[in-house]
């Protein structure tokens, strides 16, 4: 039972993740395969382009995030049952080849499901942050969680 | 000048792209590189969890997605200034490999800036859709397009 569950997450509590650099090969091989705009893989375009120079794919970064938060090893690996969504993702400024980003992830709520009584519902608020520790990147989710089993 | 510009999107148009067959092996791909839960790349243990099996990622199937999108070539390379960010994001329905997706886009809004005479802000609508044409995830986006330039 090693691990957080639902009980274990209280309103206010703060998780925050390792730092990740961003290589400019890397953003122009993501944007490739998956976000193929100019300013995200085309140094020559990006720098004609009002952001002047290349930037990271938005669903790059939100994936990142996604990754380096769990790194904190956040829940039991049984323990999380999905996300139903997203609310208000904002990217909020460019980022940029070199720049090493990190998430602080801040426990907003955290309520007993209604319905089913195994089970509860966190929401996370998610703040990205480069290495001034300006947020680069925001957003809300939603967790399901599960309980600790009782073995009474 | 080729391509879509902000003055052609109207409110109810409809971009439909192309299916994609989400494969066991890049779900689980994906999953060790970047959403690394049990239910997205352990068989086994994913057959114990309460989706019965495997299941891809959301931010693969989000990723996914917005790929599958710009394969319409939904406007003009030089067209897009970016996105500010999401709205509701929901992951509806479960996606299993061997799924077949594909993405119906609706424009919801499109504005031209109040601030900047050079551009217009447009709201997408999204649905992913399965081979049953069964609704697998939804979100609101919101994109900013530049005008066509006028040469007068």
């Amino acid at each position: 039972m090693d691990g957080r569950w639902f009980e274990d997450f209280k309103v206010g509590d703060r998780i925050v993740s390792p730092g990740k650099t961003l290589t400019e090969a890397e953003m122009i091989d993501w944007a490739f395969h998956f976000d193929p705009q100019p300013f995200h893989m085309d140094k020559v375009a990006a720098k004609a382009h009002m952001y002047g120079g290349l930037i990271a794919s938005g669903w790059m970064l939100g994936t990142y995030t996604f990754r380096l938060f769990m790194m904190t090893n956040p829940w039991a690996a049984d323990a999380s049952l999905g996300s139903p969504g997203l609310e208000e993702l904002r990217w909020v400024q460019p980022v940029r080849p070199g720049d090493t980003v990190h998430v602080v992830v801040t426990i907003a709520d955290a309520r007993p499901s209604r319905s089913k009584p195994d089970r509860g519902v966190v929401g996370l608020d998610w703040q990205v942050r480069d290495q001034n520790d300006e947020t680069v990147m925001t957003m809300r989710s939603i967790q399901l969680l599960r309980r600790r089993a009782r073995l009474d």
